[in-house]
C-alpha cells in the first residue's frame, strides 16, 4: 500500500509552460494554425509531460499482463481458458497481435503473468503471479483488497523499471480469456450503466451469449456491491489482476512523467480505475484506438479521451497501442523538422 | 487522350482468389476471427491488388502536385497565393507536413508543378506546368478539355514511372491556395449537394467567408454547367490542375495494380473524378484520414470509403496519406509474422 499511495500522491499536473512553448513552436510552423489536429495535440501534451520543449520518443515499451478469471466458469467467453496460457508467451516472442505490431514499431514488449491459471513458468514471461486467476464474481469478490493493491503495485513497479531503462513512451496491453466481463462490470459501476448497455461480444459471443453475460455482470454487481467512490474496492470486487496491473502502469507512468498509450476496451477500464485514483493521470494518457467492442463509446465518455485510430479492432493485447506508437513518433518528427514561417521568409 | 483512354480501359477487377487466400491466412492466425478489423481488410485488399498471397509494401512514394487557381481573385482563401510557390519546394526538401511525415515513413516524395503561378523553376520540383493557374471559374471554365486531359495524363505518367521504379504503394497529395473551392464545387456537382452544404473553412475562413465562398461556387456551377455524367467536363469546368493530376495517379496506380492512398478533402474530389472515369478504381484506394474540413462526410459518402485515422487534420499536402503508410506496413508485418492456430497446436 505504501508504494501505491506514494505513487498516487506524487502525480503532478503536466507543465503548462512547456505546453505553451510547444504550441508556440507549432503555430510558428509553415502551415495553417492547428491544421495538423491530433498530431499537434500530442506534441503539446508530450511537452507538458516531459517538461521540455523538445523530447525523444524513440524508445518505447508495451507492458502487457496476462491473467485468468473465475467468472470464466459461468460461460461468459467463447474460447477455452487455456488460450491465456498459450498466447502470452507469443507476446514476448513477437508473434501475436501486439507481438508483431510492437516489433514493427520497434517497441520492447514486456509480458507478465499476474494470474494465469497454470503452474509452470511461461517462456519469456515475467512471473508476478498473484494467484491462478481471480475468484468467480458470480459467487463473491474477484480478489481481496490486498491482492488488488498488489496488482496495482506490480504495474507501478514495472512501469518504473521500464522508465529507468530509458523508455520514453509506455503502452499497455493484456491477455485474459473472459476479461471483457470484469471490464464491462467496472464500466457499469463507474458510469451507473445498466450492464446490458455496456456488454459486448468480446472474442465472439452471439446475441444470446451477450444477454447471459450481462445478466451475470448484473448479478455480480448486486452480490458484491462495489463502491464506486473507492476504485480499489471496485477492482477487488469485480475486476481482474491484469486490469489492476495496467491501471498500475498508468499510475507509474504518470508519477514518473512518461506518457502512457491506452489500448482497447479492457484497457479503458484500467484507465477509469487509474483516473478514479488520481484524476491527474488523464493528462498522461494517449488513447490509441476506438475499440469495436460495443460499449467503447460509453467507456470513453468516462475518460473524456479521443482515440486517433478507428479501425474496427477488438483484439486487445496492446495491438492498438503498438499501432499508435508510429503516429506519436511521426508527430514528434514533424514537430522537430517542419520549416517555420520565418525560415520561409513570411 | 490516348494514354488516358487506354489507362481507363486497362483497369481490371482486383483478384478475388488471392483475396480469399489472404482471408484464409488471416483466419488461420491465432486471434479471434476478424478481430484486427481494418488491418485485416487492408491485407485482403492488397492481396487482391497485387495478385499474390504475400507482398512487399516497404517501397512507397507520395506524388504531390501544386497548382494555383483563378478563383483566388474572388477572395475565397485567407492566405496569399504566393504560398503555393513557396511551399511546394518544401515537400521535396522534407520540411513541410508531407515532407516531414513522408520522410518519417521512409517514402519518396515527388513534388510536381502542374500550374503554379510563377515563371521560375522551383527547386526540387518536377516541371509539368500546364499553365500558371486555372482560369477564374466565376467567369468561365477553369481549363479547356485538353488541359483537363493533360492534367490526368501527367498523373498517369508519374504513377507509372514511380511504379516502374519499384514503388509498391503510392499516395497522393497537393498544394494550391484556394483549392478547397474547386473541391467543394466538384463534390457539389457529383453529389447534387447545395454548395453551402459542402463548403468549409479551408485554411481558415471565418463564417462570413464561407458563405461568400459557397455563393461563388453556386454561381460558378450555374455559369459553367458541368455535366456530372462526364467527369472530364466537371474537371475542366470547375476543377484544378492538381486535382486532375491526383485523379490521374489513382487511374495510373489502378491500371498498374498498385494501391493508392488517398489523403484529405482535396484528394476526395480527385477520387470522385477517378471513380466516375472507372468505378473499378475504388478497390485500389485506401482512405487514410477523415479530414476536418466540414464536408468530408458527404464527400466520403460518394466514395463509400472508410478512413482509418480520425485526427482532426486539415492540412492536405499528402500528410494523412504519409501517416497511413506505417499502418499499411504494420498490417503487412502482422499478416506475415503472426503465429497460426496450428503452430500453437490448437
Amino acid at each position: 500500500m505504501k508504494l501505491l499511495q506514494e505513487t498516487i500522491d506524487s502525480i503532478k499536473e503536466v507543465d503548462k509552460k512547456y505546453m505553451q512553448e510547444a504550441k508556440s513552436r507549432l503555430d510558428s510552423l509553415f502551415k495553417p494554425i492547428g491544421s495538423l489536429g491530433a498530431l499537434e495535440n500530442i506534441c503539446i501534451q508530450l511537452a507538458g509531460i516531459y517538461e521540455n520543449k523538445y523530447f525523444d520518443t524513440s524508445k518505447k515499451a508495451i507492458i502487457t499482463f496476462a491473467a485468468d478469471h473465475g467468472i470464466y466458469e459461468e460461460g461468459v467467453a467463447p474460447d477455452p481458458q487455456i488460450l491465456t496460457k498459450l498466447q502470452i508467451p507469443n507476446f514476448a516472442k513477437g508473434v501475436s497481435g501486439v507481438g508483431t505490431l510492437g516489433t514493427f514499431a520497434k517497441a520492447k514488449i514486456i509480458a507478465v503473468d499476474v494470474g494465469v491459471n497454470c503452474d509452470e513458468k511461461l517462456e519469456g514471461v515475467l512471473d508476478y503471479k498473484i494467484r491462478k486467476g481471480t475468484s468467480n464474481i458470480a459467487k463473491g469478490p474477484a480478489m481481496t483488497r490486498e491482492e488488488a493493491i498488489k496488482a496495482l503495485e506490480i504495474g507501478i513497479k514495472l512501469a518504473k523499471e521500464a522508465i529507468e531503462e530509458g523508455h520514453k513512451v509506455l503502452g499497455i496491453g493484456e491477455m485474459g480469456i473472459g476479461n471483457t466481463t470484469p471490464t464491462s462490470a467496472i464500466i457499469s459501476v463507474f458510469g451507473d450503466f445498466d450492464p446490458i448497455d455496456v456488454t459486448g461480444m468480446g472474442a465472439g459471443l452471439n446475441h444470446e451469449g451477450i444477454i447471459k453475460k450481462a445478466k451475470v455482470i448484473k448479478e455480480a454487481i448486486a452480490l458484491n456491491k462495489p463502491d464506486k467512490k473507492d476504485a480499489i474496492d471496485v477492482l477487488s470486487k469485480v475486476g481482474g489482476f491484469e486490469i489492476g496491473a495496467m491501471a498500475g502502469v498508468i499510475l507509474g507512468a504518470s508519477a514518473n512523467k512518461v506518457p502512457v498509450v491506452i489500448d482497447g476496451f479492457i484497457s479503458y477500464s484500467s484507465a477509469i480505475l487509474a483516473l478514479n485514483l488520481n484524476p491527474l493521470c488523464k493528462d498522461y494518457m494517449i488513447a490509441s484506438h476506438f475499440s469495436a467492442e460495443a460499449a467503447s463509446q460509453k467507456a470513453l465518455s468516462l475518460l473524456d479521451l479521443e482515440p486517433i485510430l478507428y479501425m474496427n479492432m477488438r483484439l486487445g493485447e496492446g495491438s492498438g497501442a503498438a499501432l499508435a506508437f508510429n503516429i506519436i513518433e511521426g508527430a514528434n518528427f514533424m514537430y522537430k523538422n517542419m520549416i517555420t514561417r520565418e525560415e520561409v521568409g513570411i
